[in-house]
């Protein structure tokens, strides 16, 4: 496995400029969105670059949430102008949209489902060099500062789907807690869930020696492994700091405490999602968001309909951790106790309903909508839910059971309610 | 903070060949010492180099414990020969003497005290490209296949002292822990106090805040940062591995699980102490096994005297941490706890001597020596271990707390006896 490089600490990004500077970097491109692009970080930002005399253009046109077309905006924009080193200052969608730019901008003649996974794109490896990335998140959540991963919905087919290449992994992650407490309360709190999820499914994802096939050359094994004893270090803990600090980070924006302790925590999950992967929950969540109706949510200064990520994967999670117990209860069991529940006479064959309850307090505590139904959903969406979920092999095969298309009807209908 | 790329898995060394192919290499060094030369790791990484049509020359004369004298003669034999890279097999002998053929063969006007470290050499950062150079480590314990260090005795002074680059990090380590079962039991137990110590000692480092100077800029920032919540996990995890393993793993020659955890940790703790550092323990420790008058460890197969770097370092470990538990007593108590202690009804104040008797106990199940008057030190050393331990600064300045001449003298004193 690989870690990119990070840094911690709160005032880090005044560091950005000199970074900068040491890669030698004359003509940099900072990324942000409209909101952001308002508030202290990007300041932050800017303020060193100018302080160390790099030439910066800003491109601030992010989506929340990308799709293709935006992430082919960014991509026309960096084209254009020979950019040598990029910033990105954001959510996983400003980090992800810079990553897709860099790499398409150094690999001008491609096209741009070359790199998108399949089956929706080609997946093709990449094997251009990259220009120098800092990513300098904003969010404490999708940890996309240290993995190789960018993820956008393709409006052509309303799913969700991504690039994944080890070679967009960011070149530095400056985690800097002093950014967290701008941010709003349901977005520490969805943010927050994304690294819930990016915990427990990397912890029972299926173990990295069950993956089959088994690549005979090592240069061909996907970034997403399985489950192993370096990425299970990672999981637990981001876990036990989800348990101990998220309700603190989403009541309090002043509790500094607890929203480094979620920053970081973000950072530790993405390191072992990185490397072992994901599984239903975020499979199923692609097409949960990539279908959005109406919902608008609380806290998000966008203009259009959007189903948070962190919400959309953290829906489900209790039907699928009921689902996936079976195949390692004493780990679902282990989740649930970090997560708070009584486990010392609890029955194995019960820790997937124990986590599952725990999960549904945590998330009513938090004030989470009530299922599926309360963002839109009705029972008649399920069929295009379930084939939404489909493409999604390159996650859904790292849960630790196969699923049938049944089981996954099973597992929407088991969500539209919560409590 | 960042990490070397590492493999983990029994038989995965059989993949190097494929991995050297990979890379394009077409002339390999394949670096390891005479002992090891005639056992089942070596042999398992020819196979894999024959059959995947990898070129190759063997050197075996790595030295068991390095000098500069036997790092330079590794050096004149990779300079005539224009690897393109290289696979060191064994322990941290072997692996820090191919870091530092692969460094002055890619930068072969350098003297050799150029890049050792000041203020015995000058210190000077590498900006020449190396290599690649794949790790396999045989012993459990240096996590040198994860570290930018390679430790040699520098006899002109006769005190240990090195090299520490980022650049000179393995790019790859293949930790196999098949390679575990032919260690003979001595050399498990001290390579497996090694990583208690890389353990102990990054996890009560200086916290990273608390180090001066601090660098402007981050390029000047030194490998060593102090400790800090990235590396503290890396630390407790292996901490817990050896507390449930390591007398396991000495005792039995055929327990894998118990040999595979140490292989693990033994990665776990260098990630840790690669990025915050280790303190007096390390520091004493270069004298200790540099001033070696006729001590001959058992189970080692060599011919000169020899104490181990394990055993170096931990002998002063009840010392050491007496001393330093002051300053941060809460953790000198936990992991007195991890390793045994029953701390419930313990007093902070009593941190230091808690950890000193919980490693004692430890030490003596483990039928460690009675201490540096065991090994063939009296007082009248003690000016001389002083002495050795002063240009040690890297190190020992991590120390939590700072520490005078007569305080180190304290320390070597403390050390003679153990029980
Ligand atoms: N690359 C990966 O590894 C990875 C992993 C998980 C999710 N994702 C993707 O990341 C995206 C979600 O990213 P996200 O959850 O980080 O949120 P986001 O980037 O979508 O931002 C959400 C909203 O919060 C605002 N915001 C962000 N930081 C703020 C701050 N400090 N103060 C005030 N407002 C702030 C933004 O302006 C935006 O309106 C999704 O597209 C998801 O699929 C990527
Ligand atoms: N680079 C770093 O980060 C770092 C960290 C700590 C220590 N060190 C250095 O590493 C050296 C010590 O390395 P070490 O403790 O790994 O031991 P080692 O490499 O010195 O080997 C010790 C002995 O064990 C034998 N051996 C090794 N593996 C074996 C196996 N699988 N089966 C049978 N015999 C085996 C060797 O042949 C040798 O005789 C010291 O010089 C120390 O200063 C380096
Ligand atoms: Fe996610
Ligand atoms: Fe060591």
């Amino acid at each position: 496995m690989a870690v990119s490089n990070i840094r911690y600490g709160a005032g880090v990004t005044k560091e950005v400029g000199m970074d900068l500077q040491n890669m030698g970097a004359k003509n940099v491109c900072l990324m942000t969105d409209k909101n952001l692009s308002q508030l202290p970080p990007v300041q932050m930002v800017m303020d060193s670059l100018v302080k160390n005399g790099i030439n910066f253009k800003v491109y601030n046109n992010v989506r929340v949430e990308p799709t293709d077309r935006s992430f082919m905006e960014a991509i026309e924009f960096v084209k254009k102008r020979a950019f040598d080193a990029y910033v990105a200052v954001g959510g996983g969608s400003t980090m992800d949209t810079c990553k897709a730019a860099n790499l398409y901008a150094s690999s001008p003649h491609s096209d741009f489902l070359d790199y998108v996974n399949a089956p929706i794109g080609k997946g093709k490896p990449v094997s251009v060099p990259l220009k120098p990335l800092i990513a300098v998140p904003t969010t404490s959540g999708t940890g996309s500062e240290t993995t190789g991963v960018a993820i956008f919905d393709y409006e052509p087919l309303k799913v969700k789907t991504g690039i994944a290449s080890r070679a967009i992994k960011p070149t530095l992650g400056l985690i800097d807690p002093l950014h967290t407490l701008h941010m709003p309360d349901r977005v520490v709190a969805n943010s927050g869930f994304d690294v819930l999820c990016h915990a427990l499914e990397s912890y029972t994802a299926l173990p990295y020696h069950m993956r089959s096939p088994c690549p005979s050359n090592p240069i061909t094994r996907p970034a997403y492994q399985g489950s192993n004893p370096i990425s299970d270090i990672w999981a637990v803990h981001a876990l036990r700091i989800v348990a101990k600090y998220l309700k603190r980070a989403v009541r309090n924006p002043d509790d500094l405490e607890a929203r480094s302790n979620m920053h970081l925590a973000s950072a530790f999950a993405g390191i072992g999602f990185g490397n072992a992967g994901v599984h239903l929950c975020h499979g199923m969540s692609y097409p949960i968001s990539g279908l959005v109706k109406t919902y608008k949510a609380k806290d998000y200064n966008v203009d259009h309909p959007l189903v948070p990520h962190g919400l959309s994967v953290v829906l489900t999670s209790p039907a699928v951790f009921t689902f996936t117990a079976q195949m390692s209860p004493e780990r679902h069991l282990e989740t649930a106790e970090i997560l708070g529940a009584d486990t010392r006479t609890a029955r194995i064959p019960d820790a997937g309903p124990i986590l599952a309850d725990t999960l549904r307090k945590f998330l009513f505590d938090l004030d989470v909508d009530d299922g599926l139904a309360a963002i839109g959903y009705s029972k008649a969406d399920i069929p295009a839910l379930v084939k939404g979920t489909l493409p999604q092999e390159r996650v859904t095969k790292l849960a630790p059971r196969p699923q049938s298309e049944e089981d996954l009807s099973a597992l929407f209908e088991a969500s539209m309610k919560l409590y």
